[in-house]
């Protein structure tokens, strides 16, 4: 289906706009009407502009109270048409009248829409009906249906809405009772639950579709089988959208839609960590030392690169020695089939990375997530796969009793505001299921923090993201999973207790008035939580550059990650900084 | 009355938030236990921090899910006793239970709740128990007063918070009905408006008292009617607060809690502009241009300071060649006693300027303002007054026919997450009255503005915020009232075009479709609003620095300052800028 977006969701002018949504690749827009007011050039200008850009000016936005009055106005409408004609914009949006002067008489409002439809109709125009969520009378999209239906014009038509629909909890199956020809347009937006007051949730809490709560997948199948032709279109206020790179905000917004549409390359979810890559200096002493202290072994070196294999059980790290500060740099996932996965990844408008290797090397299929994360994508048991490039520098280290054994989960820091395009981002094109949004408190801010999960024994992430305000970026870990978290611990202890972060008595004297613990989790510094299905353990170790470790044990079928006990690693993390 | 604050309102680690708050003035706090959970100091170790900066530990909170469940568990609550006896704290918050495992048994709630206190009592603690506004069965404040009346012990009395009362719309009235002694505890904050969840109202949106919509004072004329001799404490949870500067919140929190109290130095509201005073380059050739091209003659100069006055009519403007870019940097108001109104400043923690003068000049108070702006306290009428200080270079321009009358309002850039400090700074420092806030988009975001105006005919300052992310700061602007602006813009428009800011066709278009308008608007470029109660004509001049001015004349009882057309002058703005 076509695929348009209205000039709000995006920041910038008007021209910056429309430059925006082209090489996002839309094929249309909804011009609205406060970007064209203020924008310097005449309508004539922004339709051989848009036109120039390959784009279609889909509809012009919106005009307000119009129907339902005691009085009929139609000379602010042709003066409207006149403009619409000048811009070569062909549908005009009406919305419901919000106006404490209009009135609740539905045949008055039909008889006023049928004259503007008559009036419009003189210059080659249509009218799209919106019944907006806080309409004065009319706030049901069934509502402006029926009055559609009674003022019986060949240019009068509705325009469906999935907030105004889905945001009043109407249901949209109703939709079907109207005949595909009469829905003259579809604006599309998603949004998060809130349960506060629906003009300001619409105003600046829209989403993109597949980044709130809402059924828009749903609505849209009810939309192709009443029979609708028109183009998909995005209409999102949102706070963040407005101030962010708006060629960005394109891209998500695109690939919202290709999400949503199902047109994208299908590919099998990955199954697992491959590895987790971290950059590292030219000379990682710090990390290597963590690394050892953890039970990790250097297993290989890279053929061509600085990199160096370090292995543990199932648990692979990459040290890229690029020179950089230590970081988490990359994921490696394992893919069923790595080039669909890529193909899918295409399809969404994710950049596939161009990779520098030499001849004999093993194929590797890279792409960047929204976060500059690389996301390898991988068969590690394929033969001629990506271990082939690495050196055997020793044994292959088999599973140690009491070690490391996989990878549990890698934790991500999100850039401010772009939270939701990173969790479309690894749903979409990853195939990952988001979990419950959490947020718990820093020092210094609040912490947003997400995880999204592949299929049972597929790769978990954690995505993170300060709340408020700029300033400090939290750091990305790797975590460990291991089968005797107490052991690992003390040995620790014992060996190098500077790589551990302390934990104040105070959280055990709290932890022990909540629950009856062992009492070597105090000693050792070892965190606890619980829910019905089981019980997790884990510790961290200090920060080295932008990047800690964590080494879990999950008991029975915890499937958190012990998020009651980050507001005290960070406020330790940042103790530990100062 | 004593003064408190929870450890929770400020941003930082507990000692640094303990420092802030002492710094600020506060008499007590109530620790927050997350604080404590997260602080690697020993409980001892903060009780003698805290007396070594002459803070009180008035409570420590909270104490959940505790009262009317299926079993009694005092286990928890024994461990939590033994820790306030190490802290020193004397007085725990029981807030009301929010488990779905809690029943709705009264008695059983009393009983346990009486074993509590008994329990405590042992430990020379006392039980301040709170009704969540969102507690599963005990809601309301009068719920838990019947319950502590109903289990009758000495060691328990209520805690009454006024975000919990008023958030339910819950009359304070009743408060009256409870002995002073039985009131343990009052935690004070404010909130906005907002049609939301109560829960994560309260969680990320309360302030302090006086920066949001509730009648917090009423409510403590109600308590102190019952006899309530405690600390005054703020409890708010704040996503902003979270993250700013601990010791200005502490300031911002103390300077409520003096304006809730009524106990600021008495002080008469200004009356007017004295002046507006620019930061100005060495060689101010671009403002000095802008000034006579508005119709300002420069009418006398410093004695010792490198400062020009301009006049026309009663609007004066003073350019500190300071030699810093162009920016409004301070304003003079005329004050009835300017001795009082520093006084006042100064007991509602503004700091109070020093000023460098010569032997032989006028004395002039300034306080600073949150936003870094001077203001001024004078009596342009006084005898060696401000005036004096400035030779007489040309005669007093008089009132030019058609010409500038005063100054209408100076509009100030607020910085990010300042907006309520702000606002309750100029409303409780200079007596000013906050009008409705309004939002309107600017291309790269939003941008939120609240007018704060003094008694008919004083001072009318605009509050201007870019409402999401840090980014462009808005321009400062100064408004200059005239009584026929279309002379002006005839008289600029022929002279120096050049320093108009051009307005879109397009708004003309609008404009006139919503409006019949005199033509010569869109040949000028003049901007248009009314409302039931007149018409508003402005334009604006270019940019220069920081700084721009508007010219206004208002109609008839227009009381805005045109918002509606912001959102064009700022699209003009961006695209003259780049």
């Amino acid at each position: 289906m076509r695929k348009s977006i209205a000039t709000v969701s995006v920041s910038g002018t008007l021209t910056e706009k429309l430059e925006a949504v082209a090489a996002a690749g839309f094929d249309g827009v909804e011009i609205f009407e406060n970007d064209l007011l203020t924008c310097p050039l005449p309508p004539e200008e922004i339709r051989s502009r848009a036109a120039d850009l390959g784009l279609t000016i889909e509809m012009y936005q919106p005009f307000r109270d119009f129907e339902a009055m005691p009085e009929l106005d139609l000379r602010r409408a042709e003066r409207k048409f006149q403009l619409m004609e000048r811009l070569g914009a062909g549908l005009l949006l009406v919305c419901s009248n919000v106006s404490p002067r209009a009135v609740d008489d539905d045949d008055l409002a039909a008889e006023q829409l049928r004259l503007l439809a008559e009036r419009a109709a003189g210059h080659g125009i249509r009218i799209a009906y919106e019944a907006l969520a806080w309409g004065r009378y009319v706030n049901e999209y069934l509502h402006s249906w029926r009055i559609v239906r009674m003022a019986d014009h060949p240019n009068l038509g509705v325009c469906l809405d999935s907030f105004h629909i889905l945001s009043r909890g109407s249901d949209p199956i109703g939709i079907e009772a109207i005949p595909g020809e009469k829905i003259f347009f579809l604006q599309l937006a998603d949004a998060p639950l809130l349960a506060m007051d629906v003009l300001q949730w619409s105003r600046h809490y829209r989403c993109f579709p597949g980044q709130g709560s809402f059924d828009v997948a749903g609505l849209l199948t009810h939309v192709r089988n009443a029979g609708y032709t028109g183009p998909l279109s995005l209409e999102v206020f949102n706070d963040h959208f407005r101030q962010a790179d708006a060629h960005r905000t394109a891209v998500d917004a695109m690939r919202s839609l290709v999400a949503l549409e199902g047109s994208a390359h299908p590919a099998e979810p990955p199954t697992g960590f491959a590895f987790a890559e971290l950059a590292a200096p030219r000379d990682p002493a710090g990390l290597r030392d963590l690394l050892t202290a953890l039970g990790f072994a250097r297993s290989g070196a890279h053929g061509s690169k600085p990199v160096e294999l370090w292995e543990q059980g199932r648990a692979r790290l990459l040290l890229n020695r690029t020179g950089e500060e230590a970081a988490l740099a990359a994921i490696g996932l394992e893919s069923p089939e790595p080039a669909d996965a890529v193909k899918r990844a295409e399809s969404l408008l994710a950049p596939v990375l161009p990779r520098e290797r030499a001849p004999r090397e093993a194929p590797l299929d890279a792409i960047a997530a929204p976060d500059a994360t690389q996301i390898f994508l991988c068969r590690t048991a394929q033969p001629y796969g990506w271990r082939e490039d690495f050196t055997q520098d020793g044994p292959a280290a088999g599973p140690a009793a009491g070690g490391i054994t996989h990878l549990d989960h890698v934790a991500l820091a999100q850039p401010w505001h772009y939270f939701d395009e990173a969790e479309l981002f690894y749903r979409s094109v990853l195939g990952l299921t988001p979990q419950e949004s959490l947020e718990f408190p820093d020092p210094y801010g609040l912490l947003r923090s997400k995880a999204m999960t592949g299929p049972a024994g597929g790769p978990r992430m954690v995505l993170n993201v300060a709340q408020v305000g700029a300033g400090q970026a939290p750091s990305q870990h790797v975590a460990l999973a291991c089968d005797d978290i107490l052991a690992i611990a003390r040995r620790l202890r014992a060996e190098r207790p500077d790589l551990l972060l302390p934990i104040p008595g105070n959280y055990y004297d709290d932890l022990e008035a909540r629950h009856e613990v062992d009492p070597a989790l105090r000693e050792l510094g070892v965190l606890y939580d619980r829910d019905e299905d089981g019980e997790f353990l884990h510790l961290y170790t200090i920060t080295v550059g932008r990047v800690f470790f964590e080494v879990v044990q999950r008991v029975g079928g915890y499937h958190g990650y012990g998020a009651v006990n980050a507001p005290v690693r960070l406020a330790v993390q940042h103790a530990h900084a100062h």
